[in-house]
Parts: C-alpha cells; structure tokens; sequence
C-alpha cells in the first residue's frame, strides 16, 4: 500500500490515495500506523476519495481509529496531495467533509511551481450562545469578553464556533498562560454541552497574535486551525485586530482573513510533502 | 534517497544502505529527518556501510546530529536489514561499530523463512569500579548493592559496564520507582565521571524480570538494549537470577544469557521492519 506523509505547521497525517481502490478497515489502519515508535507515525491517516458532491472527498482517522468531522490543516495537505498526484488539475478545489464541501485555492511557488500551501474558506464563524454551543444567561446572546467564573478565579472568555466549540481567553504571555491547569478545567465547565478548545492568546499588533491551545480530547497541541480561526475572529470582533490577523501558533504561522463582504472566514497556512511510502498492513494478514 | 524505517523493542531509527553510495552529510539528515511531527521521525538515523574488518559496517547518528557508539536494538535491526536487502547472504554477521566488531546471529521464523529477530555477542561486562567507571573507596574493587547516599536517602546500587556505565537499583514495584526524580539525581550523581544510566528494576522470578531505565542524557526511554543487560549482569551475579533472564522493558521483551564458559552476554531481541521510504533531503537543496 503507498502512502505519503504530509503536514501544516505540524499536524501531520498519512495520506492514502483512495480514489482507484477502497482502503479496507480505516479505522483499523490509523491505529496501526499512527504510533510513532514503532510504526510509522503520524496524528492519524485521512483518506483522499471520489465524491459525487465535490471535486473530491476527504475522511479523517485520528490515531485512536474514531472519524473527525474536518481538519484545517490536513485539507490544505489534501488539496496539494490532489494536485501533486495528478488527481485534479484544478488549482481550486471543492472538497466534501463530514462538516460539508469546503473551497480550497492552492498557492504556489512562482519560480518553482511547486503547490507550498492554500487558503481554505471555513464558511461563517457563530457567535451566537445557543448556536456554538454555549450556555449563558437568558440576556446575553453573545459572549464576548464574558467573565466567566472557575476555580482558577475569573477569567474573561470570548465564545466562538468554526464548527466547533472554542473559549479564546487574552493574556499577557503565551509563557505563562495556565495552559495545562486552566485548559482541561474550562473544557469541561459544564457551560459548554460539547466541551471546547480553549486558546490563550495575546495579541501583538493589529495584525498579529500568538496563542497556545488546549485541543478538546487532545491537551495542548502543537497547531490548530479552527482555533487560530476562533482567535482571529475574537480579536476581530473586539476591535483588537483588523480583517487581516497572522496567528502564531507553537507549530507555525496561519494567515486569518474574516471577508466583512460574505462574513466568511479564510485560513491560508502551507502544506508540506514529508516522504512517499510503501507500507504493509499487519491485520490483513490475520484477519 | 531511499531508507527503511525499523525498530526493536520502540527503539526505531531509519536505516539507509550505503554500501554502493556515500550518504553525504549523515548528521544533518540525522537532525532533518528524525522529527517526529514535521519529518520522517526516528530516534536518528543509521547508516549500513562496507567495512574492510567485518562483514558490515553500521554508523548511528541520534536524533541531535551527535553520532553513538553501539546500540544493541539497533545493532539487531542492521543485520536483518543487511540479510532482507541481500547485502549478505550470512546469517552470523560480523558487524563493525565505533566499540569494536560485533557478532550478530539471525533468527528466522521457521514457517517463512522471515527474520524476526537476532541475537547480539555484547562482549564481557564490566563489575571492577575502576573499568566502568565509578569513584568508589579504596577498598571496595566491586559495587554490588552497594550504599549510596541521596537526597532521596541511601539507595543500594550494583554498578555494571556493558561498553556503557549503568546502575541497578533493586525495587518492590516498577510503577512506584522514582525514576524521574531519583533518575537524574544520580545519573549525575559525582560518583561517575562520565555520568550514568539508571535501571529500577524487580525480580519476577529466577529467570524474568522487570525494568524501566533511565538513560543518561535521554530520560526514560522505552528500550535499553545494554541497560537490559545490566540488569540481567547484577542479578546473576548477586544471585537473584539464573544464567538465562528475560528482560521485560516498556517497550517489550530482551532475553539475556550470561555464558559462564566464556563470561561473555547474548542479548536476543526482536528486530521490526515498519515501511520503506523515498525521501529528498532539504540541505541538498540548498547546501
């Protein structure tokens, strides 16, 4: 079986050709692949597929074998593993998800031609309570810079969803932010019914952040998508920042755009081909 | 550029042949490719050579560049490697490391004919204080749970050299073991000039038992090939165990034979082919 490695700003995953041949067992094979010592090593495996809806599909596999719903980083990758494979000639893409057909662009190098990242649109950002979820008194519909009370005292709270539940909390530095005390207490305040990522972020300029995240289920990562998205539009919202927001997260750079046109918000972050190869899978020689 | 990524017991490096062509610059591939999240991830990098003294040649680069002098998983792994790629057809191997020549034997599951595994001549250990080395009174040649003084209390230590200095520490339950706090208290305890690795280790049985190792200059680590032979070394020697030890590490099982006819250690192990990759190195781009 071939496969290629990949990742955005650190987030990496196996990408496996789906389009000619079905690959059996996916759940299974992400368990098998993703340990990093003694297998091949990776946050899980997505599927690149055929879709009737898209351009192409995409289905993600964490390493623990359950299906995630949309990843921003790995669609980037999905998009230049498309490109790159000769799977589409197209440079920009519509891609079915379990969270819906997304709209990728590909950038490439000018001098090499070489496909370096894309910009994906990740549609319209929620900030209404009811619709993140989130819950809140009957009188605030938003929770924007919103104190909310923990056992690591008061604490000021934006709530936003890219699809998922987010908490951006600003501090003074990244360093020191509570990251590992006050992230898995706040994921788990019962005012959210899904849990949240929770991100601590402190704004540099008009048009530049740095934030640390604490991944619902995951602990602290090295980079994600929707939360540097939340983080953007929170700093946006507030009036910290303008439309245009660099994030810095732990894993690399994410450039924000918040479009005030169609309320969309756009990622754009690299995408990087680590390795081709070969690989045999151990269950479907016992099972 | 080709390469295979193997591993023994978690201990997984990626193996390139060089016996037809030079591998430039090995210890900044060692540094680019050994990254978990963003390269191929390995423990580093080695290297199978031509020797003009053994059958084989095997260079180890660790994951920072630096390059190591024997590793005993990775020592297994080459010579499968070596007899897989039809460098030899030999299933007793001389191999030539930077601690001397070592004799690898293969073994093969009879059914298949595959290598799974082989066996490693470790040479003679190391009990007087003044080889391994370790600073001790004028009257004691041999540290054999022997006192030491912490800051965690007195501690009774055997000191063992297997090319390597290590301390083994006798405990009721391998969970428990302070291995993160007292570990590095005495891997640089001044009793050892060139400091040392740690094993907390329980005796199951005569002939079993069980280990976690602290290893100097990496922490706690899955697998320790020589430290697993330490063990075995100051449980013979003090009585505790028979000639013949398995060795249950974290990362798995190393069996251990002290040979009283000729003081020499067999350590026998799995050795794991995971993938075989094509990779093109960065520097080369722009070196």
């Amino acid at each position: 079986m071939r496969f290629t490695k990949m990742h955005g700003i650190g987030n990496d995953y196996i990408y496996i050709d789906c389009t000619e041949a079905e690959t059996p067992s996916p759940q299974k094979l992400a368990i098998e692949m993703s340990p990093r010592h003694t297998s091949v090593g990776a946050d899980g495996v997505i599927l690149v597929c055929r879709s009737e809806k898209a351009d192409l599909g995409m289905r993600i596999f964490n390493s623990d074998g359950s299906e995630a719903l949309m990843c921003g980083n790995g669609i980037r990758c999905v998009a230049k593993f498309a490109y790159d494979h000769q799977l589409t000639a197209k440079t920009n893409l519509s891609i079915e998800t379990l969270a819906g057909i997304k709209t990728v662009s590909l950038i490439k190098d000018e001098a090499s031609g070489e496909v370096t990242g894309a910009t994906v649109d990740m549609g319209e950002p929620v900030l209404e309570c009811a619709d993140i979820p989130v819950y809140s008194p009957v009188n605030v519909k938003r929770m924007i810079e919103y104190p909310v009370q923990t056992e690591q005292g008061e604490v000021v709270v934006t709530a936003v969803s890219v699809g998922n539940p987010h908490a951006v909390i600003w501090v003074d530095s990244i360093e020191q932010a509570p990251v590992h005390t006050l992230g898995p207490k706040l994921e788990h305040n019962p005012m959210w019914p899904n849990r949240a990522n929770i991100e601590f972020a402190h704004v540099l300029s008009p048009s530049k952040i740095e934030m640390r995240v604490w991944e619902r289920g995951s602990g602290e990562t090295m980079a994600c998508g929707t939360g540097a998205c939340a983080c953007a539009i929170a700093a946006i919202a507030t009036g910290h920042c303008e439309r245009k927001v660099d994030v810095i997260l732990p894993g690399g750079t994410l450039n924000i755009y918040w479009n005030p046109d169609n309320n969309h918000v756009y990622m754009t972050g690299p995408a990087v081909t680590v390795f081709d190869g070969t690989y045999t899978p151990h269950f479907t020689k016992t099972d």
